[in-house]
């Protein structure tokens, strides 16, 4: 099934997310190489055959590096989707264990969908930049102001159910199956944390984006004897697509963003919230 | 052992399920091919050097995103199969352990056969579009009007154990083993709703298709002038093998539709009810 | 450590399992290459540009389509190996864990040590065709007729260890550690279904074996004019490695049948009847 | 979202972090070529055809070499990375749980935050060399003298919560999932020490450092006919990535040390001690 | 941090582990290029087209079958270091809990320790070929002959864990946490098995032994025409890398052995034996 983009409009357009600084490495291409077309003939006479030796290097490191960026971005990419996809499997199981074992009332069960909704949008926030808790929707009235907001909400949920066992309302062997859920509210925060707060290794950043700056800056100096002024599209066809590629892993491998790349975090929070409350509605 | 596809005829025939779309390209590559041969005379002399480079720049390009995209949109079709496979195992341990645990009564035996099977068509029709409870087979007479549908079934289910436990029918232990089963529904209806609303990142989509486009357009502007006529069949080559893997990506990285690169869910239920029924019916 | 095929005679000898079909193709290779270089003076003079552009798409698309293939059909083979490696696994521990906390008599040790080989060779037998329970040896007895055979043995170990809790020999903790193993026995059946039952997409495989068709079709047009006779041992060459790749990922992507490059199932087998045996004999 | 690295300057600037080892090669580099420009014309006439075989099969062994060098040095990186992230999950969720489940006075919060973060500032110093537990910041007091200090705070943590179990103070169910972040300690210390002791298979290494010298040795003699003068500052990019690359991967694969492409491992320290000290400080 | 090899001196020595069959290989082929050097002219007359294409056709087979080659012999290196860190964890763990949980006394403690010990022990000389028990230390005086000794030593602990639990010296609880680390023993050991007793199919070895045969005999073929005499060292240096690649997957995808790029299968047991005698020590 390809439910999406089966129209021939979708091939061609729209431009990626990332085009607006792709635009800008556009035309800085076309200017560079008009300005090598125009000077070359002062400069040199002939081919230049080193120029070739090296577009080889440079096609075979860039060969290897970018593949291997690609990668690399794109894991944390979908890592982050797993995350936020095991978030919204345990607010789900958390509410339908909670509604089926801890024998919630009405009030108890809107305030505990509320905590499992405002964990989500907490762990949005939090990993968007700072959180502060009074903030949250649903936590207007806690009077508390810690320094890790999730943490905090993880704790009043893993506290909930420590105090549904301690009244006896649910039995050790309940506790355990509720206990597996709530541990994982701060697995995925602190796996979020890691996968925003770890970039690529610098070394290998700065050799592809040197490699890449290097093809840049030569390759016109290669071309322009042999396809003369056509060294301007065919230089930015090049620019397009591997300033392209970097440019989009550099948007992919912070997928917790507003870009056109990352995540639909509301919507996932929205899911939770839709979920918590339609499980724990009173009389289900 | 490869029991399939012995055959000769197997390996020239049948064209891949993606074939009706795969021709629409191919005449349109054949009739664009036509058109730039009857054309170049008449606006280029000679072989344009231009185009061989960005045939080079193209065909790099097309080697890195091909290759991804193709990795990802299979990784994609097996976690669907990956899923599945474990709804089915799923299904059997807890039809294998009701019975051992529960002493459940020749009514008891098939309505939990029943609420088994349910749960996976529901969640295939959920996957495909929207459910409504009332039509799934065994829930009928089931008055709810959940938004969530196989949540409302999987809650059925921790329901029920909950109930045998509530009733002194299985201890805590037996609770707990049976609620890993239980659980793992939910866990896998979201994760089948993480493959199915996750598309790649659409810049690398766009920059993938507007690479095969770039070499649509311009590869028989760059043949032409060496393979004359027989750049239509050349050119027809390419576009059958390039079109056809990126337009088999697009079917497989949705693999829960009707499609012949789908998954055959329908197999997948009909197999857990089988055994469901199978397991549960009295006398065993 | 290498301790196998040290010697120089096991690289040159012998064959690869997949010989008989592959001589098929190289006879028909050399045959179809002697005609073309008989025909081609008749047909073309000079030599032929499209024939290298069309090698040099052929020979692209096949790197992506051979690797990925050889991927995919290989990791198929790798799981099928994971999962028997874990049924011995489970076997050895379900036994250990059986005489130790069970308190069994010598002849129930012998049962359990039977029926935990029996599900081996059910599943066994299952995963190369039907199975028929009365034909499993330790199963000869048995009176039910089971549409899934493994499926019952499994049921009846769940059966086995929910009856020693019922009457006490273990407790509900001990019950919680067996069940893991208990439990494990029907994953690794559906998992191995999942391995047998579920072919690479089509479209893939209509896509490589129609590169391979055209390969094998043009690549003599290509080659006779400029090596003339030599193309019959260069095509020869070319269909032997890259028809044996492909041939070699059509046996092992199907792991579980009698081939050379099948898995020794009845090997796993007889590990798990001899584990079960030594363990679970009377005095130990 | 791609926060850091928006600026052009960062696409120039500054060098990878293992520059220094890299200037070193370069100069070399730059010294050798500059004697084979000069010795050439006393030594050889014309192209020699030779070095460009050799140029043949240098590259496509290190096309192979370098990939798969910087796929296993960069896993192990990454392996290194979510071990501290398993750690920081692993110390919030114990001391969320020490506070809902055991009732710790302020003295006992203090102390048992002070273990969560004596256990981190341990494994780090162990994995960068030897380490004194009376060093370790909360241990002072300590009159053990452990060989493996991780261990030893580790035991004690374990044995905390034995004696929580012991005093009545949490029951079997809360000591089974507190048990699981306690043993997850050292299974944490095991995989760090993994990562550490395990260099790649040394004929590897070998065989790599052999090619990028035999690449290093022979290239200029066969760039040095064609492009003359230029030879230098062609091979110089040439080492600058190929000996880049292979220098980032010896310092990745150790990502426990001080450089600038190591783990920020104190910085991780730091969090858990701010984490442990958040959630356990009294009043919560 | 990259504390190993920092010397120029680790760059071009010593030899990869492989070289003593290397150096067979090596001196074959400089006789093979000799004698095709001096046979040539009597053969052929001028350069050989044939042979081009041939190289094109092995490079590309090679290719392929080396990265996958490469890819799984490490793979399964790597796993057997895997399994042997989770051997070093579960010890650890193992010999911490019963410590602090089972109140041993000295003589049980060393007891303990010295079975922890020999499992390990016991597990590495299995790998590695037959092993009898009463030849482990530690376990001298038992009288058992059992044909498989790390399941019969896993058993004695799986026993000492259930004979704690029927003296009442922990409680269920407490044997749950417990198994998990008696259950690992015989799954690691399973699993280290299914590493050494699963070669690659036997189809892919052949294909690329026969790749690597034709290379090795028709490379000089190709080659003598256009670089004489150097055909030697440019055939000696292919034969180098890529014999040499094959042979160190020969090597590292049996990982278990005593050669320079095997495990340290010693240095673990002792590590075992150390940390278990350090936890179980008198007095902790």
């Amino acid at each position: 099934m390809a439910e999406r983009s089966r129209s021939f409009r979708a091939w061609v357009w729209p431009p990626p997310p990332i085009a607006p600084r792709l635009w800008i490495a556009l035309v800085t291409s076309a200017l560079y190489s008009a300005i090598v077309w125009a000077v070359y003939p002062f400069v040199f006479t002939g081919k230049q055959a080193w120029a070739d030796e090296l577009a080889v290097v440079n096609t075979a490191v860039l060969g290897v590096l970018v593949s291997f960026r690609t990668k690399i971005a794109y894991d944390r990419w979908w890592e982050g989707r797993l995350l936020w996809g095991q978030l919204v499997n345990n607010s789900r199981n958390l509410c339908l264990k909670a509604r089926e074992l801890a024998q919630l009332d009405a009030a108890e069960r809107a305030a505990f969908a509320g905590l499992v909704s405002a964990f989500a949008v907490a762990l949005k926030r939090h990993l968007r930049g700072s959180v502060v808790l009074s903030e949250i929707p649903g936590c207007e009235r806690d009077p508390a102001t810690p320094a890790h907001v999730p943490a905090h909400i993880a704790g009043r949920a893993i506290a909930a159910v420590a105090q549904w066992r301690a009244a006896g309302r649910i039995d050790g062997h309940m506790y355990q199956t509720l206990d597996a859920h709530t541990s994982a509210l701060m697995d995925i925060c602190g796996a979020c944390e890691r996968v925003r707060n770890t970039p690529l290794p610098s070394s290998y950043l700065s050799l592809l984006r040197h490699a890449l700056m290097l093809g840049f800056a030569f390759t016109p100096w290669a071309l322009v004897h042999s396809i003369d002024l056509m060294v301007i599209p065919v230089q930015a066809a090049a620019v397009y697509f591997l300033f392209g590629i970097e440019l989009t892993a550099e948007e992919v491998e912070q997928p917790f963003g507003f870009d056109g790349d990352d995540l639909p975090l509301e919507k996932y929070c929205e899911t939770i919230r839709a979920s918590a409350e339609d499980i724990l509605r009173p009389g289900t």
